[in-house]
């Protein structure tokens, strides 16, 4: 159907090794032209989890906390990495727990997609958790200090567009969480 | 408002610098517990347009091309880097017109977003773009091979579902675009 050609890949070399945190790669490839390119990187990091958990009454557990990267404190869902030999479900229910206390009667997936299309990055599985229930104190330390609140979807709308919900993982769970109110938001934007 | 404290960045350095693809930054950072965590690390690469381009029936404008990072040809939208001195806008305009040869009368901002939470990454400036125009032929090179095709809400749905739109920052864009239709779409798979 497609008169696309792939890529060949030659050679691979891990250039950086930061493991657990991540690994830069440089792959050597044959583009169909014949051309060989010598340098295409790629980024690898632990995938993660990234859960939408909603109340009965339709909001939304979030997390507040500062986030290094933005050097600044901002609002997030809850996530967290998938450990060795852990199934991304299993993680979901963990880091649920762990970082927030809750347990949810009804999982389903989102799906599972890549962080970057041109390095890579890792895999983030999303999930839809509801019916929660408060079980236990939330573990934390003091590199995931955070503070929990249920968000409406009104909320949510007016903390993307204060810049208060910065990251694009959070905006792609809470668009598929949400649909039709960012639908109605961008048309108001434009 | 909030009682979390922010962490101290007492150095920043680049420990490896792949300009202008990537650089990889280690943070020593002072947490609010007073401990002091030395290999805190960040990774930077250019910041990036994605849009979404809309024909006047709805139907959207995607390219289907390799990815090195996936190893395999799938579906994006229209994408590329933000030049020096550029604009998101002007970028996201120069890039529709060079991988596409579409231009757009009705432009509206998405946000933009930081793409990943942990390590930073870069910014993801999404656009959405209606009234497209065919004006010229797309400007290619043997490392951006791709195919246009346009493609209705439901056909997106399903390309999502078969795991052809594998990329999240294209599921927050289209997301964002077609709300509703992934709010159905989520509540068919719970």
């Amino acid at each position: 159907m497609s008169a696309l050609a792939p890529w060949y890949t030659e050679a691979s070399r891990t250039i950086l090794s930061l493991k657990p945190w991540l690994s830069v790669i440089e792959d050597t490839i044959k583009l169909p032209s014949g051309r060989i390119v010598n340098d295409y990187y790629r980024i690898e990091t632990p995938d993660y989890v990234l859960i939408s958990a909603r109340r009965d009454d339709g909001s939304v557990l979030m997390e507040r906390h500062y986030k290094q990267c933005l050097r600044k404190i901002i609002l997030t869902s809850p996530a967290g990495g998938v450990d060795e030999g852990e199934l991304p479900i299993q993680a979901a229910k963990r880091e649920l727990l762990e970082e927030t206390g809750f347990e949810a009667d009804n999982w389903s997936s989102l799906g599972s997609f890549v962080v970057d299309g041109t390095r890579g990055i890792c895999t983030a599985h999303l999930f839809s958790a509801e019916l929660l229930r408060k079980v236990s104190v939330p573990v934390s330390n003091d590199m995931e200090e955070l503070e929990l609140l249920f968000m409406s979807p009104a909320e949510i709308q007016h903390a993307v567009r204060q810049g208060d919900i910065p990251l694009l993982p959070d905006i792609a769970l809470l668009s598929m969480s949400f649909g039709n109110v960012f639908l109605n938001n961008n048309q108001e934007k434009s």
